[in-house]
């Protein structure tokens, strides 16, 4: 019997559960001055010493009591008699009386008597003695005992983050160490035999550890001490004994992996053999719903799912909290913004969901792109974006155009250069050679070529790569015309040859899209938006016509017509694979699986930019780069992509 | 001959020399993933490897032909022949045919001739086949390979600071370790015969040595790795055997101290020996300006002032975005605000000043408070401000209410509670005990009574501490109606015994001020405007008075009138060292001191609170303190402070 999850409760509930059974205690230590920089102070410090220690001169010059000086004029000084100098660092030996100076550097103490230091500039010295040309008022150019900080006064407070500043501070008041929260050790375990680790040869059906790096990652950001114990197998007595073994080095232990009901529910079963055993058994969250939560005596298991995206939501909605707590970072985490969703999101009633998103500014503020897709399989779904929407238990659907709050993953900042659209990987070779001009940060989003023109028409991007092909047979403008984008100009970007990919030696012997009608010929097609799936269908709507039949009715004698790839790459990995025979992709994939390819026309991937967006430097240089030697030879050398006669004509739209 | 500053270039005019004698170089160095966050990454990363590697099952259930079930309903199932099982990590030994069906664990790899998964649920298991109760479509709950990222992609650029969320991607890509820019090594020195490390015991004469642990941490927020030497005394073959030994082991080197003309200029001299040896002496800020610049081959070694706000000064202008950019760093430093100037601002002509401010946020936006008076020798300067106002070279004033942008140097995040006024330990007391409830961050500025009340009227303060003594000889009240100030209560704190304070045994034989009068005491008095001054005041016109001489006549028959000291503790100090014999202060300073104290009457120390904040959780929970046992326990304990049967009483103005 495969077991279901029971119980499933709500985040609030599983905290209530888990804060009744474990209070996270904040543990403390003592460290060095010069290695505190960025710990948390776990109490407050008062000054031992007062700074300055003494009444201390500002100023080179003279010690002096002021009201020797009152009458001292330029042309007509008051003469003074010098008892001797008093060097910084030094204890003064004599006492300034009435008619007396002593010589006195910057930062020495003032002798006793004297009341005031007269700057060396308004003095002459003439052997032991000296003319003063101005006067000075009590207390002049020194700084009295304790007025910097007095002793016992209050210097940092107890829960401050502690930056160069305040370690100054301290310093100047003597303290040489002092007591921080003590970082929380938190064990990090990956379970599952396909895991591999990172680095080593990757077997077939196996796929690399991600969470192990990923967690302890974001343990260390969140304030704690990670502790990577590494991949367990899927042997129940194998991952108790390394779960206790974590237990006595860590304050507590986070797994992931073998929590779904699927994989017969291993974790929980292994986590409930520890006392008390598991507490929450499943958590009504999206992504991350399998999350097991159990103790050993006081301290928390956290049995997180295995998918990335699902194991870091739960990490963050549930664990940071905990591990800043107990590491006695008070500050709240990520900063939020106001954004409008672009596209319609549906969700999971009963579940509160974490949407990733992507954020751009646009002229009307701020516009939130969802993640789209089962994204929590998917490990660019947290890399690649900005943060995430949360929506409520209750809520089924969110519109487009809506406004919701986003929280950021880190601060959001400007990129100098955004670009949003068709993917194409001449595009990397574009940014890396205009970082090479200047750091620019830029942004890119794939959303497709469509996604991208409405980017620009809103303004929320720069520039958008686009290659969509008209009936017309003209690529992209009479498209983006359509879509009446009046405020950018479209600049022609590189040629990018698509063509048929079959398997190596051509077995079946296919010449053309007429092939795919054939009985014994697989199709694997493209998603419906993509430029490639626009390509195909305009080549099969040609057939359709000389054949005088409905385009319906062609492409349902097509095998695997209706098998949608995401990307280039799948539609190959489909034929190396032998699961189709035939499909549509770029010529560079096709080498790289080691794919024949027939090729079938050269797509033009041009570069929509907003007019006012013309003169930001980072778009110059981009433009710049496009048209440059070097990208034209490092195009070059990517099968299938190339510059030519018209690559950086710009046309008014 | 003393040698002065000749030759002092602009901030500008230093950056171009040294820049045409030293370019900033990054260095690289290769470190394992799980040691990555953090750091910045030195190059483009492109995936090794696609993620996920094969077709991958999303969903625990059977791989099947989707076209096997396109008949599939609810009551009329279709019934396939179940080969056997694929589990996570292994591959496939079988084939999907019709009819047939392959059990399959939620990220195991989908065998060849099936084109879809079928979940668990809608599925019956009998012997070795199963009912499918619903028809999946082609591609249904199958990560295609390739589709999260594709082998090839470029999926960290160079110059990303590493979080894990890049880390997670990279780990999933199969990459163990990444190239990183490597931290400049900055070795730190201090020189100075005063200077003591913290923790020594500090002779009279000598101060602790802040620069080492200041700078060190600022070079590591900064990105840099801090290599402290420790101090270098006033040996000019010591210095220079220290600065070239240090040279060999860091990418540069920070002295601090000994550049000031009256010290000799001895770092001038020093560096000056190196080759080329100097390039600035003397740079046109304020403060800082002796600072040097001197380079040794091509290797920098910047001489820092002394005085800590000086020498951080010309640290955060001229050595930060030097280390930054050798780190890799492309993020702009610090935010800016704009902010309105609340007290008026002279600035030196002719130098670019960076002006320590504390900033806070009224009704009417952002207030920066200027840090007065000589602060360049006073390490709470940068310790205790938020930032600081950049005065441009040709500017020799800023009015009051004059829009000023604000450097911050750090996030700056609104205080849940802000105190302005007068400082009291009683104050630091009443926070510690808050800071028990909730990890409240409160805000204290002390701007003494009167800026408090100001404050507050403005909306800047939530709450202001003042002991202000009318004529009539009530505390507060009539002073704050004076100020018009009705949008407030004023809530009552606590008694503040003040008292003549006077040498241990009082040898002066001193009773009450009668006794100023006297030719053989010497007075120390308080600074204009505070509230002991004008407690001392209100005493001696009552003596004028009843002495039938004017006030001014009665001040100028009293030693040492003139001589304002800013503390209490200075008072203290000053009686301590025999340079007065009697001074006004609070009970507490006096013991400290272990002098005599003579009590003249208890002040009244008030909290004026806006009424628009008396709901806030931290002012309710502050008010809550005031009143409680435990900070009564406490205030007792400090001599001279206590609660008494008027604390918490609120009074409507």
């Amino acid at each position: 019997m495969r077991k279901v999850f029971r119980d499933v409760v709500t985040i609030d509930e599983s905290r209530k559960l888990l804060f009744t059974h474990f209070k996270p205690e904040r543990k403390t230590e003592v460290v060095p001055l010069h290695l505190a920089t960025g710990r948390v102070l776990a109490r407050d410090v008062y000054a031992l010493t007062d700074v300055p220690p003494f009444d201390r001169a500002t100023m080179d010059g003279y010690a002096v009591r002021a009201e020797d000086t009152f009458d001292a004029e330029e042309d007509n000084p008051v003469t003074l008699k010098v008892l001797g100098e008093v060097e910084a660092g030094k204890k003064p030996e004599v006492e300034v009386e009435r008619g007396k100076a002593v010589e006195i550097a910057t930062g020495a103490m003032v002798p006793k008597g004297a009341n005031a230091v007269v700057m060396v500039e308004y003095t002459r010295r003439r052997g032991d003695e000296i003319d003063v040309f101005r006067p000075v008022s009590p207390g002049e150019n020194i700084m009295y005992a304790g007025s910097d900080v007095m002793a016992g006064e209050l210097i940092a407070r107890e829960g401050t983050k502690l930056t160069h500043r305040e370690i100054g501070l301290m310093a100047a008041c003597g303290i040489s160490e002092v007591e921080v929260y003590r970082k929380p050790r938190v064990a990090v375990i990956s379970t599952g035999n396909e895991l591999v680790r990172p680095g080593e040869k990757l077997e077939e059906g196996k796929i690399y550890d991600v969470n192990s790096y990923s967690i302890a990652a974001a343990v260390e950001e969140n304030g704690g001490e990670a502790i990577i114990i590494g991949i367990a197998r899927d042997n129940e007595e194998e991952m108790r004994s390394t779960i206790a073994k974590a237990l006595k080095e860590a304050d507590f232990v986070i797994t992931s992996g073998s929590t779904s009901a699927g994989a017969g529910d291993v974790m929980y079963r292994i986590l409930d053999d520890f006392n008390p055993g598991v507490i929450v058994h499943g958590i009504a969250i999206k992504p991350g719903k399998p999350a097991v939560i159990a103790l050993s005596d006081s301290k928390p298991i956290f049995g997180l799912p295995g998918y990335p995206t699902s194991a870091m939501t739960v990490f963050e909605v549930i664990v940071a909290p905990i591990i800043r707590e107990m590491a006695g970072i008070t500050e709240k985490e990520g900063a939020k913004i106001r954004a409008r969703l672009a596209l319609k999101v549906f969700s999971a009633e009963g579940r509160r969901e974490f949407l990733p998103v992507n954020v751009v500014e646009g002229c009307e503020g701020f516009s939130a792109y969802p993640v789209s897709g089962s994204y929590s399989g998917a490990v660019t779904a947290f890399a690649f974006t900005d943060g995430f929407v949360e929506i409520p238990e209750s809520v089924v659907m969110l519109e487009e155009g809506e406004e919701v709050e986003v929280r950021l993953f880190s601060k959001l900042r400007p990129a100098d250069l955004m670009i949003i659209g068709s993917h194409c990987i001449g595009v990397d070779i574009l940014l890396s050679l205009l970082r090479k001009r200047k750091p620019y940060m830029s942004k890119v989003i794939n959303v497709g070529s469509t996604g991208g023109i409405l980017a620009v028409k809103r303004g929320e991007a720069d520039v958008a790569g686009t290659h969509l092909l008209d009936e017309s047979g003209v690529y992209n403008e009479p498209i983006i015309r359509k879509y009446g984008v009046k405020n950018a100009v479209l600049v022609k970007g590189y040629l990018r040859e698509q063509g048929l990919i079959v398997a190596k030696g051509n077995p079946k012997t296919i010449a053309g899209f007429e092939d795919l009608l054939r009985e014994d010929v697989t199709f694997i097609n493209r998603n419906r938006g993509s430029g490639t799936r626009i390509l195909t269908d305009m080549y099969l709507r040609e057939i359709a016509e000389r054949k005088e039949v409905s385009f319906q009715e062609l492409t349902a004698s097509i095998k695997g017509y209706n098998i949608e790839a995401k990307t280039h790459t799948s539609v190959a990995v489909a034929i190396a694979s032998g699961k189709a025979d035939v499909g549509v992709g770029i010529k560079s994939v096709a080498s790289q699986y080691g794919l024949h390819f027939i090729p079938l026309r050269s797509e033009e991937y041009d570069f929509l930019i907003r007019k006012d967006r013309m003169e930001k430097p980072a778009v110059k240089d981009f433009l710049e780069c496009l048209t440059s030697e070097e990208f034209a030879e490092k195009l070059e050398k990517v099968e299938g992509l190339r510059v030519y006669e018209r690559t950086g004509e710009v046309i008014s739209l």
